[in-house]
């Protein structure tokens, strides 16, 4: 198994990958809100060996199988990992469409994660806010607005 | 606009690329079927600069607007500009995923054109079924067997 060229990986997460935030409802937090950033790239099931080399790569993360679109999906979900061995790769080897705006407003968010502001009122909306600038075209399943009226129930 | 880096065109082709010989019926053809290989790479109307780089980077073909799934498709047709620009760039820098085996079918065939091959009777059946073998999720105007049974009838 030869090791990856970082600039193809970049290339190939200009046409397949994704930096995500997303949210969940979650009563026990100060919030009410989970914040979960995610790196993925996902391949037609035949390109499941290509996946583990992309694993190997990043040296982080887990592949899956989704039996809807028959696909493959590789994932990088924690915030350690993601400051450590993603972000540092696209600040070297930077992306060079559209998504690198993406890859601006997730480097943000998981800084603020980093920082515990996640866990927080105050910070929380502007979270929210550059999370739904990303992936226009992503479904969600809360829209911006429901999130911010939770939070500001909470507050109340 | 900085140039592209060439590992950074082949990931981003193993995700978003396409290898394809496509196949028209024209009865002024002594073989009654035309042969026409496209190098394509099709991307969201969001990243149209990106395309216009990677025109740049091949120094040859064209770009076109699809209104029907709203995308931009770059395009190289010309078996010259194939051969003297496309291919080469994936001997040096080869793709790492199930697409390469498309490619190897690919660049067999435009080798076959290049001898004039596909004007041939004898040598079209192979074209043909090197071509079938690509792009196993792409549609096709005829299926293999309707082509073939075209050449049986002219060579009959």
């Amino acid at each position: 198994m030869n090791k990856l060229n970082p600039w193809y990986v970049t290339g190939l997460t200009e046409g397949e990958g994704s930096f995500c935030v997303s949210f969940n409802l979650k009563r026990r937090l100060t919030t009410g809100i989970e914040t979960r950033p995610s790196f993925s790239l996902t391949l037609n099931r035949r390109d499941l060996n290509l996946l583990k080399d992309i694993r190997a790569f990043f040296g982080c993360g887990a592949i899956r199988f989704s039996r809807s679109d028959r696909t493959y999906k590789y994932e990088s979900r924690s915030i350690k990992d993601i400051r450590k061995r993603i972000i540092p790769h696209f600040m070297k080897f930077p992306l060079r469409g559209e998504k690198l705006k993406d890859f601006w407003n997730f480097r943000k968010i998981c800084r603020m994660i980093s920082a515990n502001q996640h866990l927080s009122v105050k910070f929380l909306p502007e979270i929210i806010k550059l999370a739904y600038e990303m992936n226009p075209s992503g479904k969600r399943k809360y829209s911006k607005e429901y999130l911010l009226r939770v939070l500001d129930e909470v507050k109340g």
